[in-house]
C-alpha cells in the first residue's frame, strides 16, 4: 500500500489541469485572488506515503513557471501549504497521518492550527479531509493524541469500517472536519436541546473530486442536518470545493437538488442507516431530518469556533482531549523541534496491513 | 499502478481465508467436488501484474501443502487453474490481459478455450470476469486480437470508462462473460427478434466480492434480462460465485429480491441509463423489462454455446473476429510456442497510464 500511495500520487500529478483563461475570467471576485488557496502536495523523503495529498497541484497555478507569474502578479498572495507524513501502517492500529507546513515541515494540529477561515469575508472555509468519498475505513482527526494526527477509528478493539448499505458504496462524499471548531460536550445546543458531541464539526463535501485524506481543501458551506447521535448533536455540514466546476451554481442548501437531484435525501438516508449493519437503530434528526439552510449553517460553525476559543482559553483541557499546537497561541503551542520529535516518535511508516474483503460486503437494510 | 498491483495482490495473498469445516460440509454436493474449482494465480514472473488474478488462493485449498492432502483424496479432481499476464500500460491504448494455463503458462483463448461448463450436470459455469465491481475503464475479452486477451474498449479514439450515474459508482456488480457463447450477429433471436450482438454472453455476477479483470470464477445462472442495443439483442445474465455466502440461497431469479432487495430493479436501470451522460437516449429491453427466470436463462446459454460451436465449424471466421485458440480442437488451433510468441509479441508491460480525475465525476441522469 505504501506502492499504492506512489501510484497515486503520480496519477493526480501527471493529470493536473491548470487554470484556463476561462477559468480565472468567469469566476467570481473571491476566486479571483487564487493564490491565498492552500496547497497540499508531498515534499518530504517518504514521498511514497499512502494517501499523501497533492491534489492541489490540479488546481492552483503556482507549481510551475509558466504560470507562477500569473499568479504573483495578484497582491494578496499569502501562500499556505499543507503536506503529510503518514506514520505505521495503514488499516493497522499503528497508523497516524500527520499534517505539517510544505514551507518547514513543521506540524501542525489540523484541529487547532489550521485557520477555520480562508477567507472570513467570503464565508470560505478550510476543511480537512479524513474520508475519501466511495472508502470504508474510518479516518479522523485523534483528538487523544498529540498534534491530532489522523487515525483510523477503533471501536470493541478493531479498527473500523463503514458498511456499503445498498445502494451506497463507502462514504458518498468527501468527509471531513473544519479546523478551529468543537461541539462541547457540555454545551446544550439550543436548537436541538442536546449536548455536543466533543469533536470538530462535520463536513461533507460534494463536489466531484475525490481529495485525499489528510487534504486541506477550499469549501463554501450550503447548509447542515443535524444528526442526533445517542443523545448528542452531530452536526454535518453540507459543503463544495470552490474549485468544483458546479461550485459557482450551488449557494444555499436548496440549490443542491436542482443539480444533484436526490442527492440530499440520499445524505440523509446514508446518516440514517450507516450504523444498521454493525446491529445499531437508525440515526435519528433533529428538525424531522430536514436540511437547514446556509445562514443556519454559518451561526453554527461560529457557535462551535467559539466552543473551541474557549477550550483553548481553559486552564487545562478536557480528558482525552490534546492541545498541542505550534501555531496558535495558547499554552499548549510548543516549538517546531518539539513537534518534530512528536511525529518521530510515532511508529516508522510501513506497508499497509491488507484489508479484509468483507468490508466489500454490500449490506442491505431495511427501515 | 504496476505498484498498485503489487499492493492488491500482497492483500489477497495474506488475507486468504481457506475452507473452515464448516465450509466443506454445510454445502451442496456439487460444491463438495470442490478440486475441479478453477484457480486463478499470479506465478509469471511479472507478478506486479495490475489487476493480475489471484483472488481464488482465498478459497481454493489447494495452494498449499496443509489443505492439499484434503483435496488430493477426492476422486475427480480436475485441476483446471488459470494466471493472467499483463502486456502494455493498463488504461494505455496498448493493454492487454492474457489469460494463460497455471500448469504450464500456456495462453488460452478465454472465449474459445476456457469450458463453458465448470459442471454440466449441477449447470455450473466458468465465468470470465472482465470489469471488477465499483470500477469504470470498459475491460471486455476482445474479439480482435489472437487468442482474445481482455483489452479496454476504445469508442471514437477514446479508450472508454462508464460514467458513475448517481446513485451508482461504476459497474454494480463483476461484470463479465460465459466463455464458449456467442450472440451470432446474423441469428434473429426467437425471442427478442433481434439480431445478436456478436459477442458472448455478457454476465453480472452479484456475490459479495470484488472479483479481478481476468479471474475466471464459478456461477450459478439466476436469470436474465435482455437488453436491446441499437436493435441488437444483448442478453445480461445474472449469476452468482458459488462460493458466496448467499449462493446457497440464491437459486432462481425472485431470490434475488428476497436477499438483495432492490438490487434488481437498480440493475434494470444501470443498464437503461448508463449511457445517457455520453448523450444517447436510455437502452431499451425486450420483455417491458422484466428480467426472465433461470430456466429462460439457460436455454439462452445453450442456444449461444450453439451459435460459438456453429461460428468455430465455419470455413472461415467472420471479420474482426480472432478464433486462434490453444485448447479446442479445430482448425484455428496454435501449439504452445505459437500462442506464447503471440504474447511476447505485445508490447512490454509498463505503468499504468494516469486516470482522469473525470472518471471520478457523479452524472446525474433524468429519465
Amino acid at each position: 500500500m505504501v506502492l499504492l500511495g506512489l501510484g497515486t500520487r503520480t496519477r493526480l500529478l501527471t493529470t493536473s489541469p491548470l487554470f484556463s483563461a476561462r477559468d480565472l475570467v468567469g469566476r467570481p471576485r473571491w476566486i479571483a485572488k487564487v493564490p491565498s488557496l492552500s496547497i497540499s502536495s508531498s515534499t518530504s523523503t517518504t514521498s511514497t506515503t499512502a494517501l499523501s495529498t497533492c491534489s492541489a497541484l490540479r488546481r492552483i497555478p503556482t507549481l510551475n513557471n509558466r504560470t507562477m507569474s500569473t499568479t504573483t502578479t495578484t497582491a494578496s498572495a499569502v501562500m499556505t501549504a499543507y503536506v503529510t507524513e503518514q506514520r505505521g501502517s495503514l488499516y493497522g492500529s499503528d497508523y497516524l497521518l500527520y499534517i505539517k507546513k510544505a514551507e518547514d515541515n513543521v506540524p501542525v494540529s489540523p484541529m487547532h492550527d489550521i485557520p477555520l477561515y480562508h477567507d472570513e469575508g467570503q464565508k470560505i472555509f478550510n476543511m480537512v479531509v479524513e474520508v475519501p468519498r466511495w472508502t470504508n475505513a474510518k479516518m479522523e482527526i485523534t483528538l487523544k493524541e498529540k498534534l491530532n494526527p489522523i487515525k483510523q477509528d477503533i471501536k470493541k478493539g478493531k479498527l473500523r469500517y463503514v458498511a456499503n448499505c445498498f445502494p451506497h458504496k463507502g462514504y458518498i462524499w468527501n468527509y471531513g472536519a473544519l479546523p478551529q471548531t468543537w461541539e462541547d460536550p457540555d454545551h446544550v445546543d439550543e436548537a436541538t436541546k442536546c449536548k455536543g458531541d466533543g469533536d470538530p464539526i462535520d463536513c461533507c463535501e460534494i463536489g466531484q473530486k475525490v481529495h485525499k485524506s489528510g487534504e486541506v481543501i477550499q469549501v463554501k458551506v450550503l447548509g447542515t442536518v443535524a444528526l442526533i447521535d445517542e443523545g448528542e448533536t452531530d452536526w454535518k455540514l453540507l459543503v463544495i470545493d470552490i474549485t468544483d466546476p458546479l461550485a459557482a451554481n450551488l449557494n444555499d442548501i436548496e440549490d443542491i437538488e436542482k443539480h444533484m437531484p436526490g442527492f440530499l435525501s440520499a445524505t440523509v438516508e446514508w446518516f440514517k442507516i450507516y450504523k444498521m449493519p454493525d446491529g445499531k437503530p437508525p440515526n435519528e434528526f433533529a428538525f424531522d431530518a430536514k436540511p437547514k439552510n446556509k445562514d443556519f449553517a454559518l451561526k453554527i460553525i461560529d457557535e462551535c469556533n467559539g466552543q473551541w476559543k474557549k477550550l483553548m482559553a481553559r486552564e487545562s483541557a478536557p480528558e482525552d482531549l490534546d492541545r498541542t499546537c505550534t501555531q496558535f497561541d495558547g499554552s499548549s503551542k510548543i516549538g517546531a523541534d518539539s513537534a518534530k520529535a512528536v511525529v518521530e516518535g510515532a511508529a516508522a511508516m510501513a506497508a499497509a496491513v491488507p484489508l479484509e474483503s468483507t468490508v466489500d460486503k454490500w449490506h442491505y437494510v431495511k427501515l
